[in-house]
């Protein structure tokens, strides 16, 4: 037993030898003279800067500084030192490795390798890939400011925001500003496709509502937009424009800020830090870590502005570029729900000839970011009812008429559009009619598409730009299915082709997101190119669990340890993933030269992202802002393989 | 070539050796003098009997019935054939065998045997398991009688239903007055669990949505009530209680007539046959099949009266008693209800108290009519929101209220209301906190449910009943959902036994319904002491269709030949029986006593049934009125093995 308090010439400490916030080589802690541990942890009284101590006792400070010097060297990290002086004499309690955060990670691994320390290829596993997030968000700064927390919810997108309320997307348009240039947060239960123009000028997005890959969860991440989903305790009211936590008020206007890399929700107006993407530290880094990886890294964007800053963070290409996302305009919605309320193939047709030239400008685009790499885009995936408007809203709104002005015009439009949302009205729309039931159904659909994809392909092409384009068929269970679509792919490329007196090289292949998909892979590869797994949904149909409503669960399945992590965010390697292996087994049987990617969320989770290489996968996909962490994972995963380095990760 | 219009020593027909309706060896055919072939089939005019024949031309007459009777004795069948007299002369043009319906396969079977002409082995196969049902259901007389079809849906369960038609639940309990005296048709756009008092009461079910496997098709089939599912062509609208069909309108108290067995739906009033169950020939037939069966069969049932119904058809047991549908009742829907909106633990416990006793009364009935054979119990498996007012409902009575009498009193209760329905919402239910989701979240839901089979088990085995409680946990994905629930139903049992001092032999199991589950059913069969495949789930996950919402897909994709046939009725053995097939290894590898069943929809259909056999399952577990079917299926699945007869079918 030492005691720290026993007198002006006993206290105690805890210090770092390199700073663990931005890695900077300075010798970093805290300590109270006459006090013992619990005294500097309870923050009763307010510990001196360890420099106090060289001032105080220079021979203690030189000893501390000597022994964790040396407690670096041999544990070759950065350490966390807890120390005791008693009568002058120095005790050290403990050390450990530094947690650090992904800036000082880099810094330190760079100077270590410098120092002769440890060598490229161990520094390679020094940084955490998750963390490489941040050098690509702004942080929050809180030192120095008194922080209140009003909830936490779930860190669905990293970084910070810090903006005014708003609870709708058309006020976040409006109180935004030209070029955004009000911060605004929005604030919503749960955000829909329909609130796409709101979170785009938002500077973050607060959910009360929804899990890891809910909607405003998977958006945001796509767009590396700060957003903190399902945070439970705050009830938000967007009728009345309230949000209710802990016995206080929120109105439209007050300040708030969001920390989306922890989920906490802080009352008031912080600043923040920017974030560093070009930082040099962290190029030198990759250029090392690089060499070794053997799976490609591709990125999911929707648009040219998502590839370039894809491109930007180093990714080899598109894995999935969704089309859907493309008819939410403000030009296009009013195309494509004129197709959907369409009665005959005759007026779907002429609505979908007005969607065309939209889309092939959009593809344009991304083809144009992305020379030289592969596209893969999908054909149209959601349940149509998600362009139209809310079917519960459209009954009140007419159950609220007829009680008030039954004779109101409007009435009859409304029951009509009420009429073709009943239609196509689904009680399970994850399990219902989307995917390529929908290019099966309404073949149409499928050829406007490949038609905007090959025009799109043939006129960059011509400008000198390399396009490669891969069109991916959606929610395969049969081959049948693949089959029927990929005939019209092919048909139309030839017609687009011939027209344009131009070929470009392209795949046809289809997402393995059924467990039936991968259960007869074997089947399907007679008729596709390649395959991506879309993990998402396949989590969702192995699992049983709707990722949108897993929330209700998974709170207590985590607690009583029924699950260890979210498998929505997590790859489920047991079940899930024996999927993915199987299928990719029975796929190459058929056709050794398949490719096969994955495009579900697991693309850029360092832990899923191993799997992908050791199951033998020929790239992954990802949010661009999740690009850095799976390009790390993938080569950590392969260098680990060839180091046979084992346990040689930080933390 | 041959005429049979040359004059009056001319003509043409069609007959069969045996009547093909009810198998009478009766000689039975029709005929036309002077006429051709498409004369007959046209209905131009009216042929005449072919005794008729025997007045006029006895020699060809009776050169025809050698010839048919040569033919029926080579090819050992009943024969449909067609013939020419040119001149006086008589010339066969074809025969083929007979189609009949199964009173008459049954009959012809016997028959032949006692001729000689077929063995009784070869007789099993002489029906169409399919076509015993003809014998459990009344049919529509419609000989002699106009028959006007309005529309055709789905065959959800067959038999035939007469009566006047109703468009609610409670109109239906209302119409049918005491004892359900009054014959009523419910119709409605689709129904759900809230329909049940008044699908009890109606003698058949039309609904214009829903599949094969839609709430109305699967609970009626359990009932062994005609229903005709998913008429797309009728327009029904409930609230101005109003169908429409073929530009007619049909109001409450209308006439219609279903037929069940082919979809049809029949303006007017037909008569009806009744069914014979206990049918003599029947008895002997399956005294002939019963003995080369190999898999057990069980029946699906919920309450008494159709556990007596499926021993009397000879189930061996219950393979899914569903405990949700006992909370429907008038007296449990309040005490159900109360216990969903329970705020704390102690609040739904004093709810879950007032339901024990209602639910080991229902239990103690379902063990009483089981004597001897095994009963297995799940345990509640449905989201809670089902037992609540529809949230759109909610909705649209809150606004309304709202926009007209702002200060009503209900207005608050309501929103209450509206708010834990929100609160329980989910997208997709199918994927969502229902199963044994809910009794890992709820534990005390699980006890409760225990606690009443096993205090039912204890009370009825004092009566000296044998008693044989399986206890089933459903949509487990995980070995530690199946420990997490076991261990709560084997706390409870040894606390009932020592209050009860007494023992009763149980099981505790599980439903396969998840691909995940499939997949590590070598994990869960380290606590499941037996496995039982819920192939509905199974199917909707495993292709990603939800049952209720296929429809919207399903007539595509068969009229383009994607699928054969509806997944949800045939077993799709490549896709979701391989994960049978698997988990069915999987598990008897961890636990090679386990008792493995199936219990979905496709337990009562032929070509699944002979798969179950195939791959070595235990039992299958089907509605009461497919037991039967069952039976015959699994024999002729066992004789077809031991006697290797191929191609032996009729049909």
């Amino acid at each position: 037993m030492v005691y720290g308090n026993l007198g002006e010439t006993s206290g105690t400490g805890v210090g770092f030898t390199r700073d663990p916030a931005i890695g900077d080589k300075t010798f970093y802690g805290e300590f109270l003279l006459n006090a013992q541990g619990e005294d500097v942890v309870s923050g009763v009284r307010t510990p001196a800067h360890i420099t106090e101590l060289e001032r105080i006792m220079p021979d203690v400070y030189n000893q501390l500084r000597d022994i964790t010097t040396r407690l670096e060297k041999h544990y070759r990290d950065v350490q966390d030192f807890e120390f005791t002086i008693q009568d002058g004499k120095l005790y050290m309690l403990q050390t450990r490795n530094a947690k650090r955060t992904g800036l000082a990670a880099v810094r330190v691994a760079l100077q270590m390798v410098e120092e002769g320390l440890i060598t490229k290829e161990e520094a390679i596993f020094r940084v955490d890939p998750n963390q490489l997030y941040d050098f690509l968000v702004p942080r929050l700064k809180e030192k120095g400011v008194k922080v209140e927390v009003l909830a936490k919810g779930l860190p669905a997108s990293p970084g910070a925001a810090v903006g005014q309320i708003v609870f709708t997307a058309d006020e976040a348009v409006a109180k935004a500003g030209h070029g955004g240039k009000n911060p605004v947060i929005l604030v919503r239960a749960e955000t829909t496709p329909e609130d796409i123009h709101g979170m785009e000028v938002a500077k973050g997005i607060l959910t009360s509502r929804g899990g890891m890959t809910s909607h405003a969860a998977v958006v945001t991440r796509g767009m590396g937009k700060c957003c903190v989903a399902g945070a439970g305790d705050i009830e938000v009211n967007e009728k009345s424009r309230v949000m209710r936590v802990k016995g206080q008020e929120f109105k439209e206007g007050d300040w708030i800020s969001l920390d989306g890399t922890t989920g906490r929700v802080i009352k008031g107006k912080l600043e923040t830090i920017p974030p560093k993407a070009d930082d040099p530290e962290l190029l030198t880094f990759m250029k090392w870590a690089e060499p070794f990886r053997k799976l490609g890294v591709r990125a999911n964007a929707d648009i040219p502005r998502d590839a370039e800053q894809a491109r930007a963070f180093g990714a080899e290409g598109i894995g999935l570029c969704r089309t859907e996302h493309m008819f939410f305009g403000e030009k296009k919605l009013p195309h494509m729900r004129a197709m959907i309320l369409a009665n005959t193939e005759k007026d779907r047709r002429a609505a979908l000839k007005k969607l065309l030239p939209l889309q092939r400008s959009d593809f344009a685009g991304v083809f144009r970011a992305m020379d030289g790499f592969p596209v893969t885009i999908r054909t149209l995936d959601p349940p149509l009812h998600e362009f139209l408007p809310r079917r519960e809203d459209l009954m009140v709104e007419i159950a609220v008429l007829e009680a008030t002005k039954p004779k109101a015009s409007k009435l009859k439009e409304l029951r009509t559009l009420l009429r073709r949302v009943e239609e196509l009205h689904e009680f399970n729309p994850m399990l219902g009619h989307r995917g390529c039931r929908l290019g099966i159904t309404y073949p149409e659909i499928t050829e406007m598409q490949a038609r905007a994809i090959f025009e799109a392909a043939c006129d960059v092409a011509k400008a000198g730009v390399k396009v490669l384009p891969e069109v991916m068929i959606p929610l395969t269970a049969t081959l049948k299915e693949m089959a029927n679509q990929a005939a019209i792919v092919n048909r139309v490329a030839e017609e687009v082709f011939k027209e344009k007196g131009r070929k470009v090289d392209y795949l046809v292949g289809t997402m393995i997101e059924l467990p039936r998909a991968a259960l007869v892979a074997d089947e399907i590869a007679k008729e596709a190119q390649f395959f991506s797994f879309g993990t998402n949904d396949l989590t969702q149909t192995t699992f049983g669990f709707s990722r949108d409503d897993v929330n209700k669960v998974l709170p207590t399945y985590i607690a009583e340890g029924i699950l260890k992590q979210d498998p929505f965010a997590v790859l489920d390697q047991e079940g899930v993933g024996q999927l993915v292996k199987m299928a990719t087994e029975r796929g190459r049987k058929t056709r050794p030269t398949l490719k096969v990617g994955i495009c579900g969320e697991h693309g850029g989770e360092p832990s899923s992202v191993e799997f992908c290489h050791k199951v033998g996968l020929n790239y992954v996909s990802c949010s661009p802002f999740r690009v850095l962490t799976a390009r790390l994972a993938a080569a950590q995963a392969a260098a680990s393989d060839k180091l046979k380095v084992e346990g040689g990760r930080t933390k």
